[in-house]
């Protein structure tokens, strides 16, 4: 963990290394993916079965290649009735949120008389990427496949891997839960081909999204324009923007909620006050003694985390935008003001009372969301992912004689005579 | 050009040929444009000027890095004043269009007391590319900076070659009206390159658009994640669904404006009438024979255009769907019956009198649109791909009381402790 104060003479120069600092693997998996993909597309089933076999330890003609709807719905009542609850719980509200995203169609006619508009259609088949082993979360599954549903996609297709063919029934319970049409007992690279090109037994998709490893998210970027994919997803990573007045224990229990994902996660605090850093500091370390994630967490908080001492919270705001990161928590009397200075952020969590867990599981909003400086110019995943637009325009025949002589002169000026004569030959001159 | 009967018995079969069909380059340019990425991300404006001297044969020094804005405002004042007034048409529509797709913020407080929403901004910073060369036009400057400007990007670049040395007034009369901030004389995968890493002359930006060869194609696709891009592009398309009462003239005209685009391109017409298709081919025909573009046009029509004949346009608009086109024309008194029976495509011409073209220049929907079955996931381009969506979340004490125990459950039930204690300390529960 570092820590940096705006007032120190190098601050420019170590703030700008925290901010270029990369935390995404440099591990150069193109060619293996590659061959995995060609493999999947050209060879179906047989490619993943012996992939499945190699990576995941299992034989799919054996331990079977889908969990059927019965199973998932199974695994669904064989819950703790809390468990059960929460899960149902984050999904209503999910649901809730995602259907204020559903683009409106938009059509109008124009003073010229040119009728015009858009008009916003589900894909047919989505399919979602649930990894297994550690990070196999239910909710990453909801956060996927609910937006698909409330887009209106035909088909919503699970994918994940059950390494030596142990089923996360977790993961069983949220797929019932999304209603997923299909469930298939596959990982990796080879189930994002599958996905993408279809093979014997799997239909292809329109659009893939979920989170992976390095593989996985190779893959997707080797696939996308043959599919449409989510962003592809780095180390994620938590802003916590905090006076003085904060629980010191609320807030290093946020830092570290970001800080177990995984080693590579990022955690900053930035604050306005030197004696809250102090505290928030060694609540941390107090944290981490006892937390069962530690060893992940200690590492993650040593390596990426960060302290950054600002003269007023609002100061903050142009160097949080510079990190533009995936969460920011601004825990203050008034996080609108400061809410409203912000550019660059995945997702906000305002005021004392919104721990950034929550947003993880079922405030509603969704969790996929840009990592890795991408909330720039990315956004959360939402229904229109898996939504697409098409325009649309009808003109009459004195619309046509509006805007038909300036078509003609740019077409001309482009050397497309062709497009000149559509327009020109249903004008009625003579060209 | 193929001509097909959905009642002859190969139908099946030659109409899946038709939509498998590859039509895109397959030239590998990757590790070429991997080398090219990595020399200007290093080394800067070194590499550009060295890059531009072997490939444009010009150098920058000599014949300058970027074109003012004075030059693209004389550039503007020299042209015809039809060309400046349709220019000038063509903006106001484009931008009016455009307006209508700004998204709104919502915000809201639900039941439970959780005040949650959405806000949109626009990047800072848009790289748009226009080809150099043949398929340097002007409309696709307007088209892709447009939207940009609509959005409210603080800084709208545009990278354009300059083979030889040679200056397309055009492209600059259109960088003057879109208000383009910077024009810079350089291209190809170097240019992107330059837009998403920056060098010592050109700021970096966050989003890139702008169609080009292959190998601009696969230098947008290794900077995605980088920055953010438009869709990769291929070889255009357009279907025309046309019933026997149309003029066989104006069709062929339509048909033709797609292919002397570029020799891969695809014309695919849709009728219900034999006598129709007949007359259609015949006029095709006709006006190759004295078409400037023909030597284009004509590969194209001959490789990759087809006439299939339906017996009733309703049937179709399922085969138009597996085709995804970029563009379908619907030349029929009840345009909207068949639009609404349709689900994939770029954007649609509804009518007789609206060819093609008309969308291509002035009408104001993008004529940035998915290509290569590309429409059945993904959208033309458009405000949206210029700003980005920041979700936010507030909750009081009550608020977390009601959503903080399924929180709970759900993170301790994925391994995750520091998640439940994060929202466990502000319930004042001692876990």
């Amino acid at each position: 963990m570092i820590r940096l104060d705006t007032r120190d003479a190098d601050f420019a120069a170590r703030f700008d290394a925290l901010v270029d600092a990369r935390r995404e693997s440099a591990a150069d998996v193109t060619r293996d993916v590659a061959t995995i993909v060609r493999s999947v597309r050209d060879e179906g089933d047989a490619a993943l079965r012996a992939f499945t076999r190699k990576l995941d330890r299992h034989d799919l003609d054996e331990t079977g290649w889908r969990v059927d709807a019965a199973a998932c719905a199974a695994a669904f009542d064989a819950l703790e009735p809390e468990l059960r609850a929460a899960l149902e719980l984050a999904a209503t509200r999910i649901r809730a949120y995602h259907e204020k995203q559903r683009p409106q169609d938009s059509a109008f006619t124009d003073a010229a008389g040119v009728r015009l508009g858009a008009r916003w259609r589900a894909v047919e088949a989505a399919g979602v990427y649930v990894p297994g082993g550690r990070a196999a979360y239910p909710s990453t599954l909801l956060m996927n496949a609910i937006p698909a549903r409330v887009a209106g996609v035909d088909r919503l297709v699970v994918v994940t891997p059950t390494p030596d063919g142990a089923i996360n029934p977790l993961v069983l319970a949220a797929a019932h839960v999304a209603r997923a049409d299909e469930v298939w007992r596959i990982g990796g690279a080879q189930a994002i081909a599958a996905l993408a090109y279809g093979t014997e037994r799997i239909a292809r998709v329109d659009v893939v999204t979920g989170p992976g490893n390095a593989w996985v998210a190779e893959a997707k970027r080797q696939v996308y324009g043959v599919v449409g994919i989510d962003m592809v997803a780095g180390p994620s990573e938590i802003v916590v923007v905090a006076d003085g007045a904060n629980d010191a224990e609320w807030i290093a229990a946020d830092l570290l909620s970001q800080a177990e994902h995984d080693t590579t996660t990022q955690s900053i605090l930035f604050t306005d006050d030197a004696a809250f850093a102090d505290a928030a500091a060694a609540a941390v370390e107090r944290q981490l003694s006892t937390l069962p994630t530690q060893a992940v967490a200690r590492a993650a908080w040593e390596d990426n985390g960060a302290i950054v001492l600002v003269p007023t919270l609002a100061d903050a705001m142009p160097l949080v935008d510079r990190l533009a990161p995936e969460h920011v928590e601004l825990a203050c009397d008034d996080p609108q003001a400061l809410f409203d200075r912000l550019r660059h952020a995945g997702s906000a969590f305002l005021g004392r009372h919104t721990p950034e867990a929550i947003g993880d599981y079922v405030a509603g909003p969704n969790h996929v969301l840009p990592t890795g400086r991408r909330a720039r110019f990315a956004s959360g995943l939402g229904v229109i992912d898996f939504m697409k637009r098409t325009s649309f325009l009808q003109l009459d025949e004195t619309a046509l004689a509006e805007l038909g002589p300036a078509t003609i002169a740019l077409a001309e000026a482009e050397g497309l005579p062709a497009h000149a004569r559509s327009v020109a030959l249903r004008l009625r001159t003579n060209r």
